[in-house]
C-alpha cells in the first residue's frame, strides 16, 4: 500500500475548485463529423461560413411572367404593352435561352429568373393570348423577385463555434445543404460504485442493502448536459479491487468517477488508490461543503477522477460543483446552463452553517408575484430531498442565515424539470390521486404535486404559502371539521367529500378486532398514522370519548405514513391492525367502520385568483369527480 | 383521378382545428419496457406506487454501538454505563443475533439496526475496552437511527403516470430499484419533401434548386419534442408518385407530414391524393393563417396526414400550430412546452393583417426590466427569420396592431433556445467575429449574436432598443466618425479600432485598377457593398471629392452585404472590383488602400450597466484583442 496522505485539513470550495482545475485537462474535447439530424444538442465545433447564396439564384417571388422592366413603361390599366411569350419555366427547372427586348417568359413562384429578364409581372396584372401578353402594370427592375443572396451570401459567418445545435441552427444548416457537420466529442465519463451495502438496480434486495441511485442520477444529469455516461457497475471496498477496476478503464475516459458507499473504511481506501493510479494523483480529500464533506478530487496521469460521498444528496451536491462544470466546459458548453436557472424569493428565515459552503434543495411555486422558493417539505431524506426538490440554492461559506424575501438563484436538477403548476400539501388520500389524474387529463397543460404531509402540516404550509392547495380533515371538538379555519387562517376552504375511517384488519379477521376497545388486547399489533395526520388527530379523539389510553395501545407510537402504506403492513402481517380510509381495503383485508369524516380543500388566499387553481376548483366540483367518487368505497361526495 | 373538390372557403384556425381533431385518433399511444437511463426524457405510462420502503430498514445513521435506549438511562459524560459488547455489524450486513438487555453491537453508518436494539449511541460518547464498551450519554429510542420507510413508504404513490422523466425522477425510481420502466411510445412521424426544385441535403446544387430545409427543420423539432420522426425523401410533384410513395408508408406512422413544393400545382394534386387514400381524406385546405395559408389537413382511415406549405416560415408556423400540439398530445405531453414560453415586451408598434392569425418571428434580448422582444431584423427572408428569430407570437385574427409596451408571450422555437446574452446589430467587420470569440472564451458563460445590416441600421437599433451594441464607422464630412453620433443619439461611444479600406481585385490586377477613377472603366465590373453600410457611406464621399458620378460606375446597385462575400464575388469573377477592408483579401486577390477609417462601437445607455455588456467592453479594451487587431491585415488598434 502507498504511504497515508492525510489530509487534516478540509479546503473550501473555492480552493479545491483552484487546485483541482489547475491539473485538469481544460482544452475543448476534438470534433467528430455526424449526420446533420443527429447532431441535435450537439456543440458545434467550427466556424460555419455559408458555402453558397441564399437563395442560389435571383428567384421569382409570384406566378407572372419574367420580362425586362424597361419593357412595361407606360403599361398600365386602360392601356395594355403586349409582349411575345417564348416559353415557360417552373420551379426546379431554368430557361435556357436569353430573353431579348419585347420577349417574356412565363414564370411559377420559386423559379429562376430567365437570362436577360429583371422583374416579374404578377400573372393578375397579365392576360394571355396565345403567344402574346397584355402587361396591364409597369414594374421595376428586381420587383417580385428575391435576388440571389438575400438571405444569406455566401461567404457569410452563420454560425458561431461552440453554438449549442437546437432545431433552428440544424435549419439553418440544412439551408446551406449540410447533411453532416463537425460537433465537439462528448465526454465520456465513467461511473463506478462502491460499497458493500450498494446493490444494482433490479437485483433482490437483500437485508441491509440499498439500490444503487448515485449511478444513475449522476449518469442521467450527465446525459442531460451533454455527455455520455457509462455505468461501470459496483467495486467491492477492497484496495486490489478499486485499484485493478479503476487503472483497467482509466484512459478510456475523460472522467471518472466512484460513488462511494456510505461503509467508514472506504475514504481511506479511495484516496490512497487514486495517488497510486497517477501523477499528480490525489489533490483533495475533504470539503468544507453541506453535504459533501467527504469528497476525493484527483487527476491520474491526465484523467480527472473524483470520488463522490455515498450519500445521494450529497453526491449530488458534489456533482453539480465539480463534475458538472468540467464536463460542460471540455463539451465547449458555459460551464452553468442558464435554462436551469430561475429567480425566485424566499418566504422564510433560512439557515446555513457558517464556515460551509452549503447545497439546500428547493420547491419551487408559482404566484402571482413570481417564482417562490421553500426548502424540501416533510423532511430532509436521502430520496425526498431529490424527488421532492425542484433544484437547490448555493449559500456561500460567509452567509449564516438569508432573510425572508431575499432573491434567490435556484439551479434546477435538470432543464427539463418544469416546476408543477399547482403544489398541494397535506393529508394522503386516494381520492385526491383521482382528483389530480382528472386533473391532469381535463387541463392537459397543468400539472400538480401533492405532498402527503398529513393535514396539520397541509395548515402550515398554507399558512407559510408553501402550497397552493391543501387537502385537510381536522375534527375540532366544538367547531367541526375543517370550516373553521377558513377565518383563522385567512384561507378558502373548498368543499370536499365525505370519506369512511375505520379499522382495516386481514381477511377473516383472525384477532376478531370489532371495536377500538379491542385495540387493548394484548396480542394485538397495532400501527398508527403520523403525527398531524387528520387521521391520527381522529383516533385520539375517539380514544379520548371511549376512554382509551395511548400506552395500552400495543404499536400506538409506531406509524406509517399513508393509508396505503398502514395497510400494507397488515397484509404483510407485520401488524393486525391499523386505522385508515375503506378504499385502502385490497381484497385480502377486512374493514371495520369507525366515523364518516369531511376532507376538504383548504385555499391560500393569494394564490385564489390563479387560472391553475380556479381550475382546480373545477375540476374538484366537476361531475366527472362526482362519479369517481361513487365508484370509490367509504367516498360520497359533498355536491348535491 | 377522383373527383376534385375545390375549397373555395378557407377556414379559420380554430374552425381547422375543431376539424382536424374530431377525425384525428386522440389516445394517448400505448407503452413500451425500455431500460431505465434510456427513459430519460420519455414519458411516464403508469403510476408507480413504491414497492419497496426506502431506507428498506432501520439504518444507523452515525458510527456507534447499536443499544437499547433503556439501557443508557442515566449515562452521562461524568458517569459512564458499561455494556458488553458482542460483536458489529458494517453497513451492508446483518447482525444474526438478538440484542438482548445489557449488550451492544459496534455499527457503521448505514448499517442495519440489530434485533433488539432501538438507537445508536454516537462512537464520540464512548469508550471501548476489549469486550466492553463505557456510554457516556443518554439515549433515546431511534435516535441515529433513520428508520424503515422514513424516505418513502412501501405502496405510496411515487409518480404519476405521464410524467416527464428528467435526471429527478430517474433518481427516485433507481433508489426504488427499477432498472427497466414503463414509457409511452414515441410518436412516430413519417416525412416527406416534394417539389421539383428540391434536392436533398448533401447533393449538388444545380440551377434552379434548392435544399430541402423543411425535413429536417421538422424533423429537429419533433425529435425536441418527444417524436420519432423519419425523413423518408423527396417526391415528385405527381399524382401516381404522391399516391403510391404516401400508401405504402401510411399505416407505419401515428403522423404524416408533406411538405410541400412552391410550385403552382402542387397543391391540387396532394388534396386529391389525400382524399383517394382513406377516409374521412381531406379535412381543410386552406387556412386563414399568416404566412401558412395553402395548408391541407387530412385524415386517412386513422392516419393524420399534414400539407405544409413549402416555404419554410410557413411551414413551421403550420407545425406549430398542429402537427406539435397533436404530436405531443398523443405522446402524453402537455400541449405546449411551458419550458418554450417566455414572457417579453414589444417595443415598436406591430402590426398583423387583421383576418388572418399571424405569425410573427421575433427576436429576444435582455434588459433590466425583463426580456424585450423586437421583430426579427433586416428582413424577412425565409432563412434569415428562422435564422435570427428566438422565438414567434401569435396575433389572433381580430388584432390588427400591437402597441408598444404590450407584454406578449414568445413560443421559443426550441426550448433549448438560449437567448444571447448581448446582441450586436450593425456594420458586417472581420474583426467582430474575432471579439466575439475572445469573448466567449473569456467569458464562457456568455453568448453573442451580431446581425450585419450595416453602421445605419446599427444605429436605428441602438435607438430602438433593438441591440445592446452597435458596431459603426460613419464618417460625417465635418464632425468626423461616429464620436458625434454620442450627442445625437443619447448613446455611449467604446473606441474600436481603425481598418483601412480599399479596392479589392483579382491577383495581378489583371484591369489595372489604381484609383477609384478606373471604375468608370467600360471593361470593369463593380460590386457596391449595400445601402446603410459604412462602407457604402465612405464610397459615396470619396466619389464626390473624385466627382465621379455614381451612373459612371458600372454596377454600382448591385451589392453584397459583407466584405467576404463581396471580395467572393471577385474572387469567383462575377465581378472585376469591389470594395471592403484588407482583410477580406484571400491570397488570389489584391488590396488597393483607399482610406483607414474608424471602426467603434455605440452602446445603449439603458443596457450600458448590464454585466455582460460591460464584460464585452472589458473584452474591446483587452491586451489579447489589441494583439490579434495587430495580426490581422489593416487593422490598428486605437488602444496606446
Amino acid at each position: 500500500m502507498s504511504k497515508r496522505k492525510i489530509f487534516r485539513e478540509l479546503k473550501s470550495v473555492s480552493e479545491a475548485t483552484e487546485i483541482f482545475y489547475k491539473y485538469c485537462p481544460n482544452e475543448i474535447l476534438s470534433s467528430e463529423t455526424i449526420p446533420l439530424l443527429a447532431s441535435l444538442g450537439r456543440v458545434l465545433a467550427n466556424n460555419i461560413f455559408s458555402p453558397i447564396d441564399i437563395p442560389p439564384f435571383d428567384r421569382a417571388s409570384m406566378d407572372g411572367f419574367a420580362v425586362i422592366a424597361e419593357d412595361t413603361i407606360g403599361s398600365m390599366e386602360t392601356n395594355a404593352i403586349t409582349l411575345d411569350v417564348i416559353g415557360s419555366v417552373k420551379a426546379g427547372y431554368t430557361f435556357d435561352k436569353i430573353v431579348n427586348k419585347g420577349l417574356s417568359v412565363e414564370i411559377a413562384t420559386g423559379a429562376p429568373l430567365p437570362a436577360g429578364t429583371n422583374c416579374v409581372v404578377m400573372v393578375e396584372y397579365t392576360k394571355r393570348n396565345e403567344d402574346k401578353v397584355d402587361i396591364f402594370q409597369m414594374v421595376t427592375p428586381g420587383e417580385n423577385v428575391t435576388s440571389a443572396g438575400a438571405d444569406i451570401q455566401s461567404g457569410e459567418l452563420i454560425l458561431q463555434e461552440r453554438t449549442l445545435l437546437t432545431s433552428r441552427e440544424l435549419s439553418v444548416l440544412a439551408a446551406m445543404g449540410y447533411d453532416k457537420i463537425d460537433v465537439i466529442k462528448k465526454p465520456r465519463v465513467g461511473i463506478f460504485s462502491s460499497g458493500d451495502e450498494i446493490i444494482s438496480l433490479g437485483g433482490e434486495l437483500s437485508a441491509g442493502k440499498l439500490y444503487d441511485i448515485n449511478s444513475t442520477a449522476i449518469a442521467a444529469n450527465i446525459l442531460e448536459n451533454g455527455g455520455d455516461p457509462h455505468i461501470l457497475g459496483i467495486i467491492e471496498d477492497d484496495f486490489e479491487q478499486l485499484e485493478t477496476q479503476i487503472s483497467k478503464v482509466l484512459t478510456s475516459y475523460d472522467l471518472l468517477i466512484v460513488s462511494g458507499g456510505t461503509s467508514a473504511g472506504m475514504g481511506d481506501i479511495l484516496y490512497n488508490v487514486v495517488d497510486k493510479l497517477g501523477t499528480p494523483g490525489l489533490l483533495v480529500h475533504g470539503i468544507k461543503v453541506k453535504p459533501g464533506k467527504p469528497t476525493i478530487l484527483a487527476v491520474c496521469d491526465g484523467v480527472p477522477v473524483i470520488g463522490l460521498p455515498g450519500y445521494p444528496a450529497s453526491a449530488l451536491s458534489i456533482h453539480m460543483l465539480f463534475v458538472l462544470p468540467y464536463i460542460r466546459s471540455i463539451a465547449g458548453l458555459s460551464t452553468i446552463s442558464e435554462s436551469s436557472k430561475l429567480e425566485a424569493t424566499i418566504k422564510q428565515r433560512i439557515r446555513s452553517v457558517t464556515g460551509r459552503y452549503e447545497f439546500k434543495p428547493m420547491n419551487i411555486i408559482k404566484s402571482e408575484e413570481g417564482w417562490l422558493a421553500f426548502p424540501v417539505p416533510g423532511g430532509s431524506g436521502a430520496i425526498t430531498s431529490i424527488a421532492l426538490a425542484d433544484g437547490f440554492i448555493e449559500i456561500p461559506e460567509d452567509i449564516s442565515f438569508l432573510l425572508p424575501e431575499t432573491k434567490v438563484s435556484i439551479s434546477l436538477f435538470s432543464d427539463k424539470i418544469k416546476p408543477y403548476s399547482i403544489q398541494i400539501i397535506g393529508s394522503h388520500c386516494i381520492a385526491l390521486a383521482h382528483l389530480q389524474s382528472l386533473y391532469s387529463s381535463k387541463f392537459p397543460n397543468y400539472s400538480s404535486r401533492s405532498i402527503a404531509i398529513g393535514s396539520s402540516g397541509g395548515v402550515s404550509a398554507i399558512r407559510r404559502g408553501e402550497a397552493h392547495i391543501a387537502g385537510i380533515h381536522i375534527l375540532d371538538a366544538e367547531k367541526g371539521y375543517n370550516l373553521w379555519l377558513e377565518e383563522k387562517i385567512d384561507a378558502i376552504i373548498i368543499p370536499g367529500y365525505f370519506r369512511m375511517q375505520g379499522l382495516i384488519v386481514k381477511k377473516g379477521n383472525p384477532k376478531n378486532i370489532i371495536s377500538l376497545k379491542d385495540l387493548k388486547k394484548k396480542n394485538v399489533r397495532f400501527m398508527n398514522r403520523n403525527q398531524g395526520s387528520g387521521t391520527r388527530i381522529l383516533l385520539d379523539k375517539l380514544l379520548v370519548e371511549e376512554n382509551i389510553k395511548k400506552e395500552e395501545i400495543n404499536g400506538y407510537n409506531h406509524y406509517g405514513k399513508s393509508h396505503t402504506s398502514v395497510a400494507s403492513a397488515v397484509n404483510s402481517d407485520l401488524v393486525d391492525v391499523t386505522i385508515g380510509i375503506e378504499s385502502a381495503v385490497t381484497p385480502d383485508l377486512e374493514f371495520i367502520e369507525l366515523f364518516e369524516e369531511e376532507y376538504d380543500f383548504l385555499i391560500n388566499k393569494k394564490y385564489f385568483s390563479l387560472k391553475p387553481v380556479q381550475d382546480f376548483i373545477k375540476t374538484i366540483q366537476s361531475e366527472e369527480f362526482k362519479n369517481i367518487l361513487t365508484k370509490l368505497p367509504g367516498f360520497r361526495s359533498k355536491a348535491i
